[in-house]
């Protein structure tokens, strides 16, 4: 039984201490915030919890073995770092940290100390990204050609962070779980509308050493939201729709073929078959009950979780090549290797 | 009464004869394709036009006043300059040509000799384009915030040109259209995955001097058709679907508010409010009989149409553009003026 | 404020003990569930609520002023006419009784005792219901045609009633509200599947003393969820999906208009015409809430509530007819007026 | 080769005329209608065939093998005799006569004449009517347990039968080919809004010597067009949507499973298991094309066609039954066994 305090209590902060509440392998101790409205409302849902607005009196306890971290990005760094220096282990929410510097830093102590960080990628273990990554390393979907995802909605505009850092984040940790292959390199182009806010409208583009090419549209001005993904491979091609009530996840065997030897002159060099489409039956388990869990089996056992510091690292240096792309109108920023 | 003759009848050959043969403003005299099984299945249909392997004939013919070019992209400069030196008006189907240069030169010539230059935009004619233009050129959506358009799906791969020229022509087309503002540059992406084969999967970022941003999404290997365009406006937005049967069009009351003075670290600068959606009555005339109407029109009464010779110009310097950035990882390239 | 207890926490009781904690205009004093696992994680949430497996002591309590019942539908009658002998107003989870002659029973003592019957028909205070409900009494809609109302989902099967108690009780609500006529009669047909367990899929008809028909077609196993109603009128026609995350009620400018004289034996008499679709914004307060909140104020200013007893009373008499109908093959059942 | 000559150039004529020229096994010879206008339209499409204003001509011609019959529903029966008793083999198109004992004379006199009767049920060859039929004959699907038909849209108002006969009859040739069982009684109701003209509204029941149901919604006042229908069996269930694009037909793995000895008062008797949907491709030749196909295949190697005369007949027993239970406030009319 792993035993948790939770940082911030703000619009994401409910949900991870519900579920480290209702999870039967975390034991949930404490939760800190700045507003003592906010501990309040807290209270009287868990009137067993301690609440406190002193984050430092959670890393203090001898009662915790680990911290969630649900503030905003902007505190990542210092927080996860004083949690680590006190010994506890770190559960992260996306973006993991505003650099990718910052990220390396929390890597090489956790490592020092023998510590566990988890970045909280939720998509990640969403029974439908379960599933779709399934079928993208066992090799159904053959050679994967294209991802492509649209991620839009009216609002919510974010204070401190950009759309791409606010949305395309799920997409970034939803391919470096999917694909088998990891981006070199960024372009990105977005806008902001409102002076003194951040981007609200941009497009990544990931380009690979493969003839692939990922593409994230995310946007906070789009009158109707919209949750969908297109994942091409020579095989099978999949859609995912996570606002589909019952069929998230699509799975089409369709494909191109050649066509040798047309002559004609307005005739295709390549033809395309169509054939069944299978919409799989995915788990419906809350995400986050499953990332908690996962968290909490992986301190345990000593395990390196899936979604660990290497991978929100990952995430983070795409969020910051974007950044450095969008500054520039769109152009190619390599990523690091490390 | 404009008399025409068609050159090719392929793909797209059948539809402008037919709405040549059926509209009361042109008589359809004669149509030219190399294949001679092609004419015989026109002649079937319509025993009463003239079908030659020459089209020469074509332009030679007293009894003609505008020739339709319906042929590869790569033979529509040739036959059109041929067209206009020999007295003709010409239409010619999108894209106009193959550089801008070729599209100049076309412009230069009917100037000279005080003919008509028509780019067959088919979606520009369609109700539910002209009612978006309505829309955005009336002021009812605000400051257009941006455009977005995703048109994909499964083949057909085009044998001389590659996705960009043959779906996002149509986004391009409709954009000239729409927009009161032209775009200054473009930066472009786009990948293969077929040997010897065109880009089947690209995306298109163009800017704009003001705070707008358009994007294009163009794909022939996706397993889901989709013609979806989302268009920003600070009053209304709008989201055109034209695979919806009957509400292509929908309007939609819904916005951003700043909040002035937001001080919580969690709270949003930005608000927004949700309001009712318009699915306003579009035309169902098929475009291209409106399209073809136009044409003749402007001929008989020697004005200049809504898509003439400049327009396509436009679209094609963006192709144009688009190819060079794709070429070059996508970096931007200035679109030039005239 | 109105002092209340509840009575059964089992499918639906905690959502009326929410909302009743929640509200303004209630005091939630006292839970009662035969249940004491139930009982407990009732405390567990609400550890100021008293909880106890006696119901009696509810109705006993100086401290209650009204009773909330949501047992099973065979209790409805004996605890709610025991809780108007002790004093309280109540508030009667749907289907009210199991018979009409208990529906007269209960709002013939709480006449005579000056008490309040409220039948929480729930649906009828959704912002979708309320938005229909002024289109068709303002007579926007024209004179109505017809109510069709599709209401099918795989299970969940009920153990004490069928699926037109079950289902179809949500439809006759609505239909209570927004009709401006009631019923006359009513056909229904139905069949069990299974041995010993009740109808599980249903069709009804209602007839009325105007052109005009009502349709319910209730299914429990049906492999997709749906919950649309079309409600035709001679100006404007309404889809209703419940289902439908943002536009749930849409507006169509679409009917029929008379062709004078057609003579040819090919032309319909009947012509139509289709203008814009409107979706107005509806409200998203739950509708429990407002239901609640309605409650308490028709106690608290002694005015009759929108769905009081006699709401209830017809819908049970639909029921019964249903009931009788489906039991002899479909024969209509004329329904009685008071 | 069948030498075919068409009856009626009106709604449908042109797609029958269209299919039987274009058809390899039959010899579209001369078509009749009492139009001279819509003849000269058919004659300006098909110069090489025939026109004539009197439908004996047909009969009279050497040089024909089979009639076809487009012309209104009440005229079937006169032109069907006349063209067997002149030795020709006769294609009817739906509904195939006014009454059943129309019908029964027409099979008689076929049977005498060894003549073939095909009633032109259009949906049974249509691929996904084909793939459900295979899915409901195979015992894929197990019991059927319902079959539950909507079709409704706006317009087109028929002068000479009503909606049912119009619409429903499309649904009665559908079970007619798909349900392993035969329907033994018919309860429906229906409604005109207008006068001097027929039912638009409608609604049948049938009911089987089974635990099956089925269930048409048929409706020329929907401000929306429909085409689903759901067919639930033991083992899994279907979902036709003739509207889709692409998916018309969904499988769905889904059904329901006994709970032995559930003894909860809230809990049910019923579970539920959900599993994998599944949209085989079906095939997208033409129906009618098909349809023609057959008939004269049929004819050729005299064997019985699969929609032959009984299959007429026993969808106009239901038609008429259905008829006379609208007239009575929707009694059951029991269909007559042959």
């Amino acid at each position: 039984m792993i035993r948790v305090g939770v940082l911030g209590y703000g619009y994401w902060g409910p949900n991870l201490v519900r579920n480290f509440w209702e999870s039967p392998g975390t034991d949930l101790k404490a939760v800190s915030d700045m507003s003592a409205a906010r501990l309040e409302a807290a209270h009287a849902r868990y009137p067993a919890v301690r609440m406190t607005t002193d984050y430092r009196d959670l890393l203090e306890a001898s009662d915790i073995d680990a911290i969630a971290i649900a503030t905003p990005v902007s505190t990542h760094f210092d927080l996860a770092m004083a949690a680590l220096r006190a010994g506890k282990h770190v559960l992260i929410e996306k973006p993991m940290c505003e650099t990718s510097e910052q990220a390396e830093r929390l890597i090489e102590e956790a490592a020092h100390r023998r510590l566990t960080v988890f970045v909280e990628h939720t998509f990640v273990y969403t029974g439908a990204v379960r599933k779709i990554s399934e079928l993208a390393r066992s090799g159904t979907l053959g050679d994967i050609y294209y991802y492509d995802s649209v991620r839009v909605n009216l609002g919510l505009f974010q204070r401190d962070v950009n759309v791409v850092w606010d949305l395309a984040v799920h997409d970034l940790a939803i391919m470096d779980a999917v694909l088998p292959q990891k981006p070199v390199a960024v372009s990105a182009s977005g806008i902001s509308h409102f002076p003194g806010s951040h981007e609200d409208v941009a497009y990544l583009t990931l380009f690979f050493d493969s003839p692939m090419i990922a593409h994230v549209h995310v946007n906070w001005l789009s009158p109707v939201k919209m949750r969908r993904t297109l994942l091409g491979g020579s095989r099978q091609m999949v859609v995912y729709d996570d606002l589909e009530p019952s069929e998230k996840v699509r799975v089409y065997d369709r494909g191109v073929t050649l066509n040798e030897g047309a002559e004609d002159v307005y005739q295709m060099l390549v033809g395309y078959r169509t054939g069944d489409m299978w919409a799989p039956q995915v788990g419906v388990t809350e995400a986050l009950a499953t990332s908690v869990g996962h968290f909490a089996e992986s301190i345990s056992a000593g395990t390196v979780p899936e979604t660990d510091g290497e991978a929100g690292l990952r995430v983070v240096r795409i969020l910051e090549a974007a950044s450095h792309s969008i500054a520039d109108r769109g152009r190619v920023v390599d990523l690091a290797r490390r």
